[in-house]
């Protein structure tokens, strides 16, 4: 049996598309949770498992993943653990989705106010890209997935990046621009599957960002998108880079700038300070309490597991806090 | 980090005795949950990533279980999926645990009113088994344990059977006894981790066992045992095995007499009934709708994926009803 997991918004805008494609003998059951970040829990999660179970979903079915990270993310996770595990297949309906959330095999739920706290690895056996569904997309949602890819060029390729900020993160990038992201991230969960050392820099503008992110969840009324907080993490990790790994500074004003220019800018107060701070200490790559960044060598070249002094986390916060370049 | 996750029982009766065979410079964060089958699930596991988070268990850190059959299925899940999967090992505290549960990566928790429903695959690192802490059960608990000894007989070994039932089951078996089920154990799961196949024989009176197991955590005020449903289960599927697979009549009788000599009887009434059989209709080795059942040839030597008609379901329940021989 073949089961299709959409949310509110992809089923409307994408699951018609989606039936196109598809051979018309195939039934599809369709299982729908609500939209957004803040639906990436264990009740939407447990939602799947029900319908799944009233649908009379066996070890044999299979569930298709429909929509953006959150999708993926959350049915990844479902599927592995319906049953003790049923296969799923990726059809990443947004930009974030194409270029890294449907990749890699992360699959999870916040949990205790914590990003991706629970969840498991787990590969999808097959990943469909359909660049028609970028056309459904609004802005925002197209530079929150365009700041992964700005991602994939600092950690590991100067041209991708260079090619990048040449680009307007408000249109929908080319299919080309979209491949060389996928191909980075590919390249690098396949060295490293588990994240035991390699895979870590994909982490960059994520042990802040997904602080941010955390704290814009739990007190904003419009959240911030994930790609939008992962851009001001990348900001903040890009300056912790200057006077820890001698990054260039003037490259450091070429990031900002481009970032600023584009994406919402936030104001953080002490007590949200405080509240970050307590999220980055919960941060799954941290060892024995001690917090791990990835920091930048340069654009290009990352460095994992780098220890980093409060101050200069103050610091950063501090210098992005007029948001002058 | 060293993390030991108990229930109110293993915690008063078995973790002193573990605390004096560790290290004595390893600090241990106890994590502990209620007792039972009944509190095996989601609940209890958000309960045990909530103390694992709080106390600051990381990517490094390691969960031991002690405990029953309850202790190791839900912390090995809860452990698989903290942060995306930490390491964890058994202490079986119970003959259940010992000669099943922590054996072969099975993990997971019950839902929807089905048994183990949501769960993984993922294999203990370790396993310390240490006899005396049988010494801690109670009779009912013994016999628990012994109606999955009695079932590694059935589908795989005469000899153990007949060794078994030489033996009171009321009382602590023999270490060789518990090692010969073991490796049973072991030698089915290495040869198919995943249940695609051969593995499936140890589900011999589990479709019917669970299904009496679900109903009874249901219905009963002191519900039946995981081995006391599977102890039924065995006796209604040997008997739907002599019209299917011409298991010997005789045999069944003294499957019969022994199981009934010592385990707790059930009556089931038509609304029972008409549970279990949805139930089954749920049952994991299912495919496309048609339940499959484990079936014994002979003594010794099982079968996966039998069909079975309804009505010879019916007669098993009848002929089980008024407990003679």
């Amino acid at each position: 049996m073949f089961f299709v997991l959409v949310d509110s918004n992809t089923k409307k805008h994408c699951l018609p598309e989606f039936e196109k494609i598809i051979r018309r003998d195939l039934s599809l059951q369709v299982i729908s949770i609500a939209a957004g970040e803040r639906q990436k829990n264990l009740e939407s999660c447990q939602s799947i498992w029900e319908q799944l179970s009233e649908l009379g979903a066996d070890r044999q079915s299979l569930l298709i993943n429909l929509g953006g990270g959150v999708i993926t993310d959350i049915g990844g996770f479902a599927a592995s653990t319906y049953l003790r595990g049923i296969p799923f297949i990726n059809f990443p309906t947004s930009l974030l989705g194409m270029v890294d959330a449907s990749i890699g095999g992360k699959t999870g739920v916040n949990f205790n106010g914590l990003k991706n706290n629970i969840g498991l690895f787990n590969s999808s056996s097959f990943i469909g890209i359909d660049h028609k569904f970028l056309a459904t997309l609004p802005e925002c949602q197209l530079k929150s997935g365009y700041a992964e890819m700005l991602k994939h060029g600092l950690i590991a390729d100067a041209e991708h990046w260079q090619n990048l900020i040449s680009q307007d993160p408000e249109k929908t990038p080319t299919l080309e621009l979209i491949q060389n992201s996928m191909e980075i991230k590919e390249s690098v969960v396949n060295q490293d599957q588990k994240e035991k050392g390699l895979r870590k820099i994909l982490n960059f503008g994520h042990t802040l960002g997904h602080a941010i992110e955390s704290l814009s969840l739990k007190k904003d009324t419009s959240p911030l998108l994930h790609g939008e907080a992962i851009a001001l993490g990348i900001i903040l990790e890009t300056f912790l880079s200057i006077k820890t790994l001698g990054f260039p500074k003037q490259d450091f004003k070429k990031i900002k700038a481009f970032i600023l220019n584009y994406y919402p800018k936030r104001d953080f107060n002490s007590e949200d300070f405080k509240d970050i701070k307590q999220s980055i200490l919960k941060d799954k790559k941290n060892e024995a309490g001690k917090v791990n960044f990835v920091l930048l060598h340069k654009i290009g070249t990352a460095q994992i597991d780098c220890k980093v002094p409060e101050k200069l986390i103050e610091e950063a916060f501090e210098d992005l806090k007029d948001h002058k370049i």
